[in-house]
């Protein structure tokens, strides 16, 4: 593709590490943008902003690039970019370098990957990039040649359908990544455990943390795929519908009455 | 199942008429106990809250039923009631009834969804409730029959593997309804349109808007089941993976070398 248009967004806001070092990546590659959260957004899941309106500036932070930060979600940046910022619909949407993990049911829960779910859903290829390591000084080297790479195979040789990959990165040095698998989201979930304690003024207050599970032993997982310091790729769908359950209401629930 | 515990949460906030009528028809099922947003929280999606504690207050506006306020998203609400509130798990987790349709894409915004989903995650059965009508005061008449012929197949059939199903109700007199349908997702997606105004101190603020289109033409989808006043029952997942494009990826990447 010829000096593609690329947008690019994250939810750990636009100071971010990993943002920088996506930005670095993609202007190798085409015409970018960037449009991403003015403060840090872990966490938001695909949430947009109703109640309020979004405010919207460009900034001078990174060299030869256009770039806004909004005040909004993740989800709102792609929105915004798709319908106020940018001339044309871009040709790839990447989202990251996130610091920390997206792997297994955080894909649910991830800013990261639902600004690039939302850019998939408005029929823009996309990619979320998540680095396991969740410090904000976190060295990016790895993950710069590993995005290079994605989105070079995205731009050459296209995504499947739904036009949306999740993709991690194990925090090694190059020298030790032992390649990329094509991987499903592993089986897990976290388990809370909720952190009571009492303010100044003897309410209670709650801290949520937790722990993750992973309930999976299949070797084509993500999880597995970053323990033995491979890259994950799993491709990713917006249609929730749970297909393989539609004959078991069929068949066992009456609905003939109400 | 005898005398099942059963979770209500919504995200249109714990003081609406949606979970009010919810909670009335729950309590005929079995014992009932109420987790849900102190205020509107309509398009948090799956965010959770890490940047700041978690408030929970016990409240009685519900008669027989305990019920607790909480300052989080929906998804906060289904955690700390799981891991704080409740003695044991749930058999059941109810959220809803929203004030507004869930059908088609907007399973991913949405916070009454969400709530389920997180719900199913944790292993707990899970039905999100959504009215197609915005109004604070929509008439809820349906909506309760509607409620209670789906908790009762839930509890005496069994959901399917992931345990979640998504539920849309017409804005109709029950004279009116055709019935239910078991449904996909149709396809579709926003298309924005931001609304630009200018504040009195002269800086640009952006409203978001969008008009749904629908691209799909297909007769078994959420969306032609609710055109034609039939109940749509949607069974949803939470792993993402798109299996589909497992095949695609490994054909057409070329990923042996960095």
């Amino acid at each position: 593709m010829n000096n593609p248009l690329i947008l690019v967004t994250n939810d750990d806001g636009i100071g971010a590490n990993g943002i920088r070092a996506l930005v670095e990546v993609a202007k190798e590659f085409g015409e970018t943008v960037v449009v991403a959260p003015d403060s840090p957004q872990s966490g938001m899941g695909h949430a947009i902003t109703l109640k309020k309106p979004l405010r919207l500036k460009e900034v001078s932070i990174f060299e030869n690039v256009k770039a806004f930060k909004c005040s909004g979600t993740p989800v709102d940046c792609v929105k915004i970019a798709v319908d106020v910022v940018l001339a044309r619909k871009p040709d790839l949407c990447v989202s990251g370098i996130n610091h920390g993990p997206n792997s297994s049911i955080n894909v649910v829960y991830s800013g990261t990957m639902s600004a690039a779910m939302e850019a998939a859903i408005e029929g823009i290829n996309s990619i979320g990039f998540s680095l396991l390591n969740f410090s904000a000084n976190a060295n990016m080297d790895t993950s710069k040649i590993v995005a290079r790479k994605i989105i070079e195979q995205t731009l050459k040789n296209n995504l499947p359908q739904q036009k949306l990959i999740n993709v991690n990165i194990p925090d090694v040095d190059v020298s030790l990544l032992q390649g990329f698998k094509i991987c499903r989201q592993a089986k897990g979930r976290w388990t809370e455990e909720f952190d009571k304690r009492t303010d100044p003024f003897g309410r209670d207050y709650y801290w949520l943390t937790g722990r993750y599970d992973c309930e999976d032993k299949g070797q084509d997982t993500d999880i597995w795929a970053l323990e033995h310091n491979y890259v994950s790729i799993v491709p990713v769908k917006h249609d929730l519908t749970e297909y393989e359950g539609l004959p078991f209401l069929n068949e066992h629930w009456q609905l003939d009455s109400l």
